[in-house]
């Protein structure tokens, strides 16, 4: 065991440990979770304090010896991939010092460990001096949060391109099976299953515009800002070049913002990002419900779609079949709608020059970006991609249904076809029966206006003596 | 036009305006609204300042010809539900401040003015020193909101009352209505609609019982803290009488709460009691929703339940009739909902001795209140009461149901019941006659089994022989 | 009293009423509060009917007489100002179609109206067949929704714009008053006024971004899809012409949306409208608590600064003064984040064709735009253009804090300027002066590392000896 | 590797493995988290398995040795505390069936190991007709979910008590010591830190009520219902006894509910607890709040609480020490609010027979209710036993308080003590002497007036003389 020291007092730390004092309070301090803080954020960090000290090095801050160290350290963690010597939970009090510190104290121990290598004297390296030169929690620590979350966007972003395609492929493969439309959970005019699969696509194509767009939100980054945006205890040529040295290293494109102040203490970044990804949780969960309801049954139900079978769904009910995907993903989305509200409330209580409520922020979002590409991915695999439609009992459902009768209605008016409707429920004879009927049109207009191209507006229907009925006449 | 100052300056009042300089200066400052303060919380706040001038001339410390000429301008105001003098906005800064400033305004003019009725020198009644005596908005205005919630709750109690009430008559009519039961939207074993409509009686009893406990928290009043609980300004007597007096001029049962300090400062009983209409809201959104699945068709839907049409549906598709009952229950619960994320918001920013964010949270709990007491009314109305269940094609459901075979399932074990199931789905028969067919079980005792009083378990089947049947047995 | 009719059955209607039999029905069937539609929507529907009036001429589908009176009434409509015939409540079921319908029969009647005037015989204008004409209120409801939040959208950006101008105004005025930084609510290093107004500027110039390129979001409408996208009952002639004509009549620059049953099915567009306002409540909320806290006291308090003084502010507190405006402006802020969860809620729970709950969607929307628009101005002309710096307590207090000391940390190293600052608070001596008695740095060195230009890094300190100091030796 | 068979088809698992085919598809269908089910949950489950095994047997449908058998292996798993073998994630489509299906899965396999100890051959034990016989999914897995929230109530319940204690420890040390109190963050009355403390104390009583009164709830178990709540596929000795028995090996109070369908479908009472939990959350953060701002400082802050310093509060900034417990507490608080909306849209979005979304409401729950244990305890422990009030420093800033002249309202009334504050604000000097100076009451009076007693009122002045006054005249 070693002793170290900080401002509150001394502590026993493991002689192996690469992390120290300041990391093994956070643990005492917050035991919360066993949940840590996600790798994406440490990586981050890591490439934060490797690019910090390059930079410094190149202001004449920092010494050659002791930069060529820090970096060593850093590569060796980033590519060990082993996040042990990160002690600190997620969940943490102080905005992110904790983060810092755990990391700082690792690379700081570790750099110290390699300039020791071979027998030789261990360089002094300061975790707070040497690593975090420069810098402070408050602008590296969200720097680091926007790096995680911009990392993780592009597997979200291919998930969601990837739904669009299947449902475009879907679109294709059932481009005419027409069905019953509903609005308000009753029957509609009739559409057809390419229309439907279509419209999700369109819309799944909004949310991946927004995920799009929020990539430059999230590139703005308030790095050089140190302590409180004013950028205090840096040099002029470490501001210069901090961010194109983290490009560099990140293969990021992030960019210092015009006001550090206000990037420092506002979080409307991370409402603007988390807003983002309720939408598409909003829409997630539509399409998911749209599925169990078009798939209920099989036989008291809707029973239009036939989902992939892929588990059984019921310890009691044998040969019971359950929508198990749409159902995760819709939990998926109202955890994701929750965790909107947490980044909420812990924006609008952020105070003067520093928001103390990153932490519980990155976490949610984060979570949040993880479980949406995971289910996403989920939905698409096993369950878009192998979607069947059950094509003859949509189509008869279409002919059974009287408010396809709408389409008469420019023809008749809208109280004759009332009439013609109620008529047809209580007879339980088809509308285009009855107009035939009572031969209220021509035979031939009659068929064309009730075949699916017509009654799905596919097809225009062809009216040489639509121009003579005054509509108001055949009321 | 007459002047009137405060500390502020001087301002113009119309001459026969009740108001004063206090509540002309809301109405410029908080132009957010043109809604005004609830008639509830008005009616309760000129309750307290009847009670108030009672009790501090029984104390000594208010003249007996000011008390008796307040106690007149309460009553003539309470009497002619006339609450035009009240000009402030119902979203307001100040934590309410200005709402009890009008009323003190305008109790206390017009006090004088009845006192000078008849010619006499009008008596120089204070809106502060008089009207407001022994009080401070801090106790005042939240015993005023109170006491608004509890007179609003009888009405809402006797609504949800009146829908288990509602339900269970629908239970009795519908008593061996058998149907399909189902779980994650899909096929499940049967059930009735008896039990159907008992168990969403049975769910909003709880809701009642909520109702109810909650009385006793919204009955804890710190009226006699005066501006943060120590009662600075009072009088022994006034503490000692001030609730009573008030409960017996509102006909109340207030409680004056053991810790003024605390009462005044922390909102968790206006979170309890919104807590308790969200789970009412949610409630009401779940049977609301499970309505207009069971009503949807009518031809290409569940159609199981048949509720009163209230109106067109459709201003393009004639005869189409909607659930737009449900429909808007629905709303008004997502709307208190969302009413309740705001006051939630209201009572966690609540700061040191006061929370000055009361003004929204008694507007929007009461706003909840009244809406779920009217959206509650005509569900129950102008749905609940006609609903009809169409019983024959629930019938026929159950008999084409092969779930119903998890029946056979301790007799038989689930995976012979599986491999039944499956194949009566694959070859459009019924499981019940490829049983028979297959001779695995006696006759009778499969009619038994597939009896609609043993399907709901409400008849124990009658199983000599089963005791001999070893399960592993017969798989 | 006339007798009308529709599919439910027949009701008396006033003989003078515009509106008709659905306008009644949905009057009873929705009682929940006396709130009606938003004059905004009526608005923008009347420009709606008279485009399609104009439109559907045009194709040949209306007689030019009939298409003549829908627009004179709804000229007259549109120009009174009156909206006393719309009388359904602002909450209904049925997804607009109360409001569909109560314009159709008001437009309808009133056009009979005008075609009888001279004694003429009335045409018959039918409220479906003519007014309604190839729409439905699947398509020209959530058009009507969006041309109004569009027409309410440039007074809140006007708001926003104002304020930001204010904060730089203010910015400029105290561009050197030199304060404490304050972060997690602790002393931190100095900064400015000017930069701290900056600041908040920064931050409402992204929401004034937001703001805008919400505009393109709104402005993608489905009318012509009528009642479920697929634009069943138009003609060719009537889509091409419909949203260029209505553009021209209500001076939008709406666009008729590529996939029609995507647009009319999903409610995304009003999801992210209002998470963008969330995101401004969310500032408005910091801005606000943050000159609550920075104006505390007046004795006991922050102090930092001095709130024009708008009201009094207790009934009881002789002389005190509150800051009723942030106030308001952060109970607005909860109600915006309360409605975001309403409209979010009510997005998700929308099914298959159509979101029946546009109507608590609009309404809560709208609510949100028109508070946030009179909380701001008010914010503005009540609040910021009057805030006053208490300069030189500011100043005060950044000599006596011991934190700006870590303006030494890179000459003498964290550790050593950690026991510098904690001998200072222990001995109430000002760091600064422990520095220069243990010589630690030349006095002139001193002196320009604590002037208030270092401090704030306005100035790099000029620094020819620092390259000598070697930082870990300086420990 | 062996093959196992379910009704979608084949699959391998590795031999050695206790789960089976049914765990490992959802451990493919469902990869949103690596976080596991909660083993509160499995414990629970398994203690229903054990309870179910023993009641079958006593009814006569389970023979003796499978019940020996599955009760071993029950205890086996329950006493190893090894979670391993249960690989379902703690997310999960399904309404729990595959948290269910993994228990079984393991019990049977256990259950069979065990049975072929000492070479005898292995008994059939079957997942489905014996482990999980009379069960059903729909049942034991909110049984199981009620059972581990009852669990960790204790710990909460204990931690808030000991929170309650801790606060009533600092209210008795620092009774006297008189502060200013400060309403909408300006400047109030004086009161004293005992009564603060109190005051914390009482509202935090309040939440321990509610977290009793949430155990009635909780205990209220379907357990019996089977899949529906019809009870289907049990015995009525069964019924009779499982809740019993259950309660035996439980060693809890469960209790059978009245209405198994309405319990098997209704989610109120996961929204009642996790509603308890979010007001306990609002109070903790509104006291922790209170913490910061009241320790704000050390210099140019509010400075009237110190803390307990628990660790170095800045990398940058030497010696600055941060409110770090509190604000982990704020982010906790935040968390569970974000969990109730999350679980509040679960409940609502139940459909029909069953609840699909209960494994995020219980993930959610058990959340919130380990985290908010977690919370409080290194609340109490790190911060509240430690805070020091600067009683000194309190005091003269009631000295130096203006508004502490409120206690001259009675006396001289509001206005002319308006005017008293205004000069004695405008002229630095104090009330108390200007009054003295004016001689506008006798000295000896004064002296009293603004004694600490009375101005926090825990004296009342005596007041010879003051029936004499009439309040008027002194104006």
């Amino acid at each position: 065991m070693r002793i170290e020291k900080d401002c509150i007092g001394e502590m026993f730390v493991p002689d192996e440990a690469l992390y120290g004092i300041h990391s093994l309070r956070a643990q005492h301090n917050f035991p919360i979770t066993e949940e840590r803080v996600n790798p994406a954020i440490l990586k981050s960090y890591l490439q934060i304090k490797k690019a910090a000290a390059l930079t410094n090095q190149a202001a004449g801050t920092l010494n050659k010896e002791k930069a060529a160290y820090i970096v060593s350290a850093c590569n060796q963690l980033l590519f060990s991939n082993d996040f042990e010597p990160f002690i600190v939970p997620a969940i943490q009090g102080g905005a992110g010092t904790s983060t810092n510190m755990n990391v700082n104290e690792v690379v700081a121990h570790l750099a110290m460990k390699i300039s020791a290598q071979g027998g030789k004297t261990a360089l002094d390296i300061h975790p707070n001096d040497d690593v975090n030169q420069s810098q402070s929690t408050n602008d590296s620590y969200p720097t680091a949060g926007k790096m995680a979350m911009l990392k993780l966007l592009p597997g979200l972003q291919t998930m969601v391109a990837d739904l669009v395609d299947a449902l475009m492929v879907k679109s294709s493969e059932y481009e005419k099976a027409i069905k019953v439309g509903r609005t308000q959970l009753q029957d509609a005019v009739p559409t057809t299953y390419g229309r439907t699969f279509k419209a999700y696509a369109s819309m799944f194509k909004r949310d991946l515009a927004r995920l799009k767009h929020v990539e430059v939100v999230l590139s703005n980054v308030n790095l050089g800002g140190t302590a409180i945006g004013t950028g205090i205890n840096t040099t002029p040529e470490y501001q210069a070049n901090i961010v194109p040295t983290l490009n560099q290293v990140a293969h990021l494109s992030l960019k210092q913002a015009d006001d550090l102040v206000d990037e420092t203490q506002n979080s409307d970044a991370f409402v603007a990002f988390s807003g983002v990804m309720k939408g598409l949780a909003v829409n997630l969960s539509k399409f998911s419900n749209d599925l169990r309801l078009l798939s209920s049954g099989p036989q008291a139900g809707l029973n239009e779609l036939s989902l992939p079978k892929q588990q059984a769904g019921s310890s009691i009910m044998p040969g019971k079949v359950n929508p198990v995907i749409p159902e995760v993903v819709v939990q998926v989305a109202y955890e994701v709608i929750g965790n909107d509200v947490t980044v909420t409330m812990a924006a609008e209580n952020g105070e003067l020059e520093l928001n103390a409520f990153e932490p519980i922020m990155f976490r949610d979002i984060l979570m949040s970006e993880q479980h949406l590409t995971n289910a996403i991915e989920t939905l698409v695999d096993n369950c878009v991609k192998g979607i069947k439609v059950n094509v003859d009992y949509c189509r008869s459902e279409v002919e059974h249904s009287s408010i396809a009768a709408t389409i008469l209605s420019p023809l008749l008016g809208y109280e004759k076809t009332t009439a013609l409707i109620k008529k047809a429920v209580a007879t339980h004879e088809s509308v285009k029966r009855i107009v035939e009927g009572e031969r209220l049109l021509p035979t031939a207009l009659v068929e064309e206006l009730f075949s699916p191209e017509v009654l799905t507006n596919a097809k225009r229907v062809n009216l040489p003596e639509v121009g003579a009925i005054e509509q108001s006449s055949a009321r």
